[in-house]
């Protein structure tokens, strides 16, 4: 860490900084300059927040060095993490999609939902069994019995089985019938629910929060990771800005930034990116461009009569098109796309 | 709700668009202009998606017309809300400050805070006894025990006890030691926390999350109250936008805005709103200037060695000016903060 | 434009915007619902601001229903805009690649930088003669000298000229060098300067300020089109966010959003939009993959020692290499890049 | 300025940057921990950007350690800058109200309003001549003829006046009409007239940009004083945020955060901060209790017809009250406003 002085600080400030430096066991450097001081700290300790010490008197700034985050770490494992999932590999040359309803309806929508996926190349089926709504007036979801029909479903298409997990009491249950935890991104920074995924031995995937640092993304997943789980896949699904032409700003650059800075897999979800299914298209093509490591998208029979995010949620047809589009992306940026059946 | 067709819509997109209102329960108004038709709908349904319609062929735009809440709703409650509290009530004349540190530390500690809050005027006592913490290696909070000093010192200076719950399974003990849940931002979209706490009988203090928009706020007090419980203390605490110079950018004029749509008492969280201690005492006195029910703020008697949050927390000796600054301002506004002692 | 009334409007209140909206020249539908009662006004006025009737008394809300731009319209030239610059056509199946560096240097530099460009398969030249600082002790640009040394080198390989403008009294002398005038991002709502433009006979490249909406964005648009300057093609060179990894976040789905709204063709800017040069590329064939028109990149011989903007300028290889990427992404999505000589 | 290596930078990384340190002409002290090797740069050089060293290999973050504005900056004159402009004093204890329509519309019009303005205890007189209108097809301003009514009607109630410039055709001949020019939000970066305005021998109000970082507010203020002129009034406006219930987030913070680090005066406009009249008294008062040494406000007799911005501009009434009670926030700030005639 380092301490930058401000302009004329005087030598018993600089001294009170180094005092309690020593105190929480860092070795410090010292340099003088002909305005600055600088004071470098070297040590075992990452636990400290910079603004504790720009609150002491004479201090400028404060700039922590050390990345926080260490597991999730790019140079934990510069070749890269591949996540694998019954024979599904996340994160190597295979760009891999994953599509199904925003919540999972009745029996016979799940099946129609993972043939549409499973047809056009989609390797996971994914459905909410528990819906978080912003209003309490709408539908919350079919809970265990949806993801019942949602494992029966995947495993006639040999799809793998993708769900939101939204509380630590729901994980038990959950486990016998997904494959990846999927952790939404209104609990990006839940805690709780962070450390309990840490213990369970199935890929979390980890959305980023509408309003979440992709530092903070990052220490996320280091707190499951710190819990023995390593097999974290990210995703970018837009961030909350000042433009409302679409529901959120999908950040594009998250995904080589993540690539630069840690050796996870990153995916992106353009439906809950760009809020309209008309916009889902590019953004998927886009996010492959990019270098993304899979897709999320909503997809459903009839999305104009589905139960929740229909406005978002891709038509069969379209669906289809999308597929046959990336796959030739994936081709232009040397990776692939399983072909339809 | 409002339809508006694009120019040149044809008949049959039009007569979609009615279709699909009059199958969800919708009288519909028609207005037919020179270049646009408008499709009002009236009806007792409140559950829908405006972007459903705008991805319909030929719509232009949807507006929801009614409030998404109602019980939040001014009109629910035009004179307004008082949160009474053994004796202190929220949204009255009368500005109520709640201070305390981060987290309980230990009995010692947790005894001087509260002297130092009640002498000066204060009326509750705020302090974490489950630290959400960015870094899964950063302290993590005293739990119950914490809960137990906390009472015990309010108790003896006769202030209210304040403390955020993290999870559903902590509610039924911590209920025994709170006088009222605080709700973290991070937690302002957690719905199963949200609707549990819609079946506790004591206050909760909803603060609003970093990426929170104020109509979200209200739907997430929207939830809470449709469990029965109306007792919901607003909190404006820093939203997350471009600038640095402050940890969050704190919106000010969030509390004229809630005070205009809800009748709900609001307060203001200074402390996190900037991060800075140095801030906190502007911040407080703008917030009670622009008509802030309450100030939270963090205070300690030694804030360089607090475990968690020391550059945002108050020295005992700014916690006492802040008190007589905002004193002042209370009475400038027509209101008042109870006197030193 | 549509009123809706708060609930329980009193009939006077209802009467009062009846008569403002009649005053203006508006033909009123009036539609009273159960609780809200709706005021369609159809006419010729577009120039009003809905806030001017949501501050009137009884008044819960006011929508403006046609879009404020209409050149910039789609519906104004449904087929889309190619401006066609030398027989190069932007807006067409052909994805136009323009470089350069940042501000032109000296005549060897700007020679070796079209060199890099054409030789790739780029097919227009960008500089700055003016550079506008964000410090004022910076590099201010070499001026008209520049000008000239960048349409020698320009000329030379056939390339078409862009330069950026940044006040009315440059355009005369500017128009004897360039092809396209460039508007920074900082002037996007420069009106002055936008009238001026409209009264020019070459092409505006008008860039997306960083926080200029996307309906912003097409306003200045209208700006330049009503003085009879249908030439615009737009850019976008991200907007300003939380996210602090990236200099500014790309906001590539506001390519699909462009092509919804407009006709006019829309390039990409991803040098400006990461500010890092290793960024550049997976954005690049982001923007490509979403349908872009063109790519404006900073390109120079020797960027670590460019006299400004080096960190987000490529090095010659770098930029072959992205140019080899977005030829194979083009042909992905059915357009072309010209190849390389 | 200070460069942090990466874990494991091999030596000829280091040298590289340490010679390109030298070759800028900074003395290097270079500092070896366990993981990261530091490099402190102290010398004569301001003018560099981070990011290129960012991009150079082996290089982990680069930090300016010297801020970059040195005129405006707080050490250059720490007990603070009054500016004066014909006795009024902006910056001292009295806390100064400059208001006025937006656009001066006739004669009648804007002798009305001075006289509102300075009975109620103004000191100034705003309006604008030139009109930014977003729209090309809204009123533009009277020019001139507008600037001479100002000067008429502030004479007769002895007010200063305060009008926009817009371009630097236009200083010269506002100069002989008005007190103080301001700058407007949309121009904070328009680095030509910075600079114009630096030679100009009047104050400057300097607004900041709905994107500006209070940093690049400073830079503004330190083209403008580089030229010569140090009377520059900052002023805070609203930036741009996600949240749409107010036109702007007017940023309080800013006052406090600019006090602490600029000796400049700081105001506060909050017409233009919340675009929404009913919120302007509430943030008048909260600005003035934050430390603000002014506060700038839209008021005419009848803004319902006025031509430009009527949703945000005070009635006459609601100004008076304004005064009263920010009156009385001064007097518990221990500053204060003029009485009332």
């Amino acid at each position: 860490m380092l301490v930058v002085m401000q302009e004329g600080a005087a030598e018993t400030q600089i001294q009170q900084v180094i005092d309690r430096l020593v105190v929480m066991g860092f070795t410090v450097h010292r340099s003088t300059g002909s305005t600055h001081t600088l004071l470098g700290g070297v040590g075992p300790v990452d636990d400290f927040e910079p603004g504790d010490f720009e609150v002491m008197s004479g201090v400028k700034e404060c700039h922590r060095i050390v990345s926080p985050y260490k597991l999730a770490n790019k140079s934990f494992r510069p070749q890269g993490t591949i996540v694998e999932v019954k024979g599904v590999r996340i994160g190597g040359p295979e760009v891999i999609v994953i599509g199904g309803p925003c919540s999972v309806e009745n029996s016979d929508n799940i099946e129609a939902c993972a043939e549409i996926v499973a047809k056009a190349g989609g390797r996971g089926l994914r459905g909410g069994a528990f819906k978080p709504r912003t209003s309490p007036y709408s539908f919350q979801g079919l809970g265990e019995e949806g993801l019942k029909m949602m494992r029966r479903a995947a495993e006639r298409h040999n799809l793998i089985v993708v769900s939101e997990v939204m509380d630590r009491s729901q994980i038990s249950m959950m486990a016998e019938y997904v494959d990846v935890f999927q952790l939404g991104a209104r609990n990006m920074q839940n805690y709780n629910l962070l450390r309990e995924l840490g213990n369970v031995r199935k890929p979390v995937l980890l959305k980023r929060g509408i309003a979440g640092t992709i530092e903070e993304l990052l220490l996320s997943a280091e707190y499951i990771m710190s819990g023995g789980n390593y097999d974290v896949i990210l995703c970018e699904r837009g961030i909350r800005t000042y433009e409302t032409a679409t529901r959120n700003t999908m950040d594009i650059s998250a995904i080589p930034v993540v690539k630069a800075l840690s050796h996870l897999p990153i995916m992106a979800d353009p439906s809950h990116g760009t809020g309209r299914r008309d916009k889902v298209l590019p953004m998927a093509r886009a996010a492959v461009a990019a270098g993304a490591d899979g897709v999320l998208v909503e997809v459903h029979p009839d999305p104009d009569h589905a139960l929740s995010d229909g406005a978002q949620t891709l038509k069969p047809e379209q669906y289809a098109t999308m597929m046959d589009q990336i796959r030739a992306i994936a081709i232009a940026v040397d990776r692939f796309i399983q072909p339809a059946k």
